[in-house]
């Protein structure tokens, strides 16, 4: 279509299907091939199409192709979702993009641009559907049909004073069932108790607001409470997923990556990794210490020694459980600090199930590798005491970490293996110490 | 007030704050209490204040208060959240609240329940805004402010045709910024090209499809694309949650709970942890015999022992990381299986970083034990081969399982241990063989 510059059918291309698959059939296509038919569909469509791109591939386009046109698309594009487009622009293109914009958008961009990533403010469009609390229904269905084409969202009405400070809200569903009464002012229907995000607020707490209250969006307010925009529930997804994917991330001790698996880069992630590796690492030489310490029970009875991975590595692996299922429980705020005794008594007995089956294995194999058949009870015994420690550590650690405010996603891990490790080797030697 | 009997303050106190709030007010009040005060707010009030407390709690007081006032508010209660409810009853209870329902709310509730759990029919809500094609946009704003008050939600509204077979979906906001030319009809204006959910689909595919298309709502249509009913946004929020908490759980090697951490019974939580940990205590039966094989030198140089959980532990930590890294990427859609050429390039040049630094750390530690400065290099050629199997296995076996259509993140811990440690074993008496 594009060699035979068919306007019509290009035309026809970019309207006819729901934007997501335009794009996705178009995402075959060079950089220029993909801008020129880009090019055939109405601003606001061109805008909504180009919005399903990788952010990557987003970036590129709006780098390196024609000032103009990419100046009038990004005036189409929805406040939020520029503003972080942006960011990863050259210095030298951002100063050429934001001269070729209107006054009122240039500004609306840089002050969005100023708030710190991470907080309420920074996750904000300022498109956002404000009324004045004197107009009536017909007048608020009137001034929202003129507003709404500009708009992400009209799911709820933000009713403001004429300082733009947030009075109430009114939600498109109420609006249109109260149609019957069109002289009804927003004032006397809106509900004035809302939940509000602070404009600084973290964006992890007003993801769990806008979680716990099931909103369409939430109203971002400075200290003033003048509104200044709102967070609609895409980004709320956005950021539980990616809280979700760092918790995992630092549960397997790697600093969370902030950026694409495969684009960070490899110095990067190696000193992410790093870092906890070689905390890990001392925690680790710890155990060596320990067993030189032992040299000579070793020397002795050298069939203990095939038996230190096991044990280390069963103390480590209920530890790890236990460590990961209250920290997911602490942030899906299924559990919370105060309930300590409650899940250490539960890990304690559940550890001795656990504990006494492995227990029973080890023994079997145990029988076959040690001298005598009483020997041979120092492994079972061992791996009793060492999954009890492991399990009550890594229950109590995350608890402990959350009520110092640390993150017990990050800084648990490290202290369970640590702890679990050594405690390992000692309860080993002097249960063998005692038997033998 | 409760005590006064003081209806006027009680109705207030239901309608005054937001529901969220009023319910927060409420959770400290006895069982009769908080239900007696309920009774004061309005129907659909009741039910939106009532939503807000625990599920436990709700399951509880639905339960065990009077039958003709549970049964009118389970009328008001949103189709798909009652019939997860009603799953928790009691055999007896379900059968007496049924019997009081409308016929066409039982049968609604009925066949809700027979979808099975985790497919879009279990997630699914019923009321749905279905409006025929043939009415213009002042017709539809008619009949959508009289279905308004008794809906979810009525951002999307889908049209149908007289079998009820969707035909297309028309968003408000259209349908308000089209007001201006109300003799249209939604058959017009309507989108045809509809991302839709199959009834049968996996909960998991239409959270990425809500997700991928920022969607408020997705329509769930039988083989025949007869409209059966919506899934909405909070819901898919809830579904994103527990899969990438059920993923943390796998990498820490649990099979998913699947019921909240302090609710599951000891005996079920034993076994979903047990299974795993048996499954990685036979892993480590290896490292036994693999070490009993090596008796003899390790006896010759007893040192070799005091560094055996150092190493296994480094190169455990590094191929977890790895491990960990990809699954999070493969579930967030960053990488595919077909990538991995680049993931094994980058994981292989990052492991000789970080094994390259913690050899220079192992061998001034190696440098004081050992016997001699040739003996202590040792330890950091170990570390370096380990960490690089470790990364290499991490990176790998996570897009081999996914490639065979298994889960990666239940999968690859075991084997990932399972082979780093056995893999470390063999590769530091080799290491120490031909050195020493």
């Amino acid at each position: 279509m594009l060699a035979e510059q068919n306007v019509a059918e290009l035309e026809e291309f970019c309207t006819a299907l729901n934007a997501g698959r335009t794009a996705e059939f178009m995402e075959g296509l060079e950089d220029h091939e993909l801008w020129s038919v880009l090019q055939y569909a109405q601003p606001d469509r061109r805008a909504e199409i180009f919005g399903y791109f990788e952010e990557q591939r987003q970036v590129e386009l709006l780098e390196e192709q024609n000032l103009d046109e990419v100046a009038s698309l990004i005036e189409e594009i929805p406040p939020d979702d520029r503003v972080d487009l942006i960011r990863e622009f050259s210095a030298r293109r951002v100063g050429e993009v934001l001269n070729r914009l209107p006054v009122d958008e240039r500004r609306d961009i840089q002050r969005l641009r100023s708030y710190p990533e991470g907080t309420a403010g920074a996750l904000m469009t300022t498109d956002v559907a404000m009324l004045s609390e004197t107009l009536n229904i017909r007048e608020a269905l009137d001034e929202l049909g003129q507003q709404a084409s500009e708009l992400e969202t009209i799911y709820y009405i933000y009713v403001v004073d004429e300082d733009s400070l947030l009075r109430g809200i009114v939600s498109t569903r109420q609006l249109v069932s109260s149609l019957r009464t069109p002289e009804k002012t927003l004032g006397e229907m809106m509900e004035t108790d809302v939940v509000v995000a602070d404009v600084d607020e973290d964006q992890e707490s007003v993801a769990e607001k806008v979680e716990h209250y099931d909103l369409l969006a939430i109203p971002v307010v400075d200290s003033g409470r003048q509104l200044l925009g709102i967070i609609t529930h895409d980004d709320v997804l956005d950021v539980v997923r990616e809280e979700l994917t760092e918790d995992a991330q630092r549960i397997a001790a790697v600093t969370p990556l902030e950026q694409e698996f495969l684009r960070i880069g490899l110095l990067d992630l190696s000193r992410k990794r790093g870092i906890w590796l070689v905390i890990l690492f001392f925690a680790a030489l710890l155990t060596a210490f320990a067993l030189e310490h032992y040299d000579a029970e070793l020397q002795k009875y050298i069939w203990l020694v095939s038996f230190i991975p096991l044990i280390i590595s069963a103390g480590g692996n209920s530890g790890s459980q236990s460590a990961t299922l209250v920290i997911t429980a602490l942030t899906s705020g299924e559990v919370e600090t105060h309930d300590w005794p409650k899940v250490l008594y539960r890990e304690a007995l559940v550890s001795i199930l656990l504990g006494g089956a492995l227990a029973l294995i080890g023994y079997g194999a145990a029988y076959f590798m040690a001298p005598t058949a009483v020997a041979a009870l120092v492994i079972p015994l061992t791996l009793l005491a060492v999954i009890f420690v492991g399990c009550c550590c890594g229950a109590c650690l995350p608890l402990i970490f959350q009520r110092l405010g640390l993150d017990p996603a990050m800084m648990s891990n490290p202290f369970v293996a640590g702890i679990v490790d050594i405690m390992g080797i000692v309860i080993y030697i002097n249960i063998a110490r005692a038997l033998l």
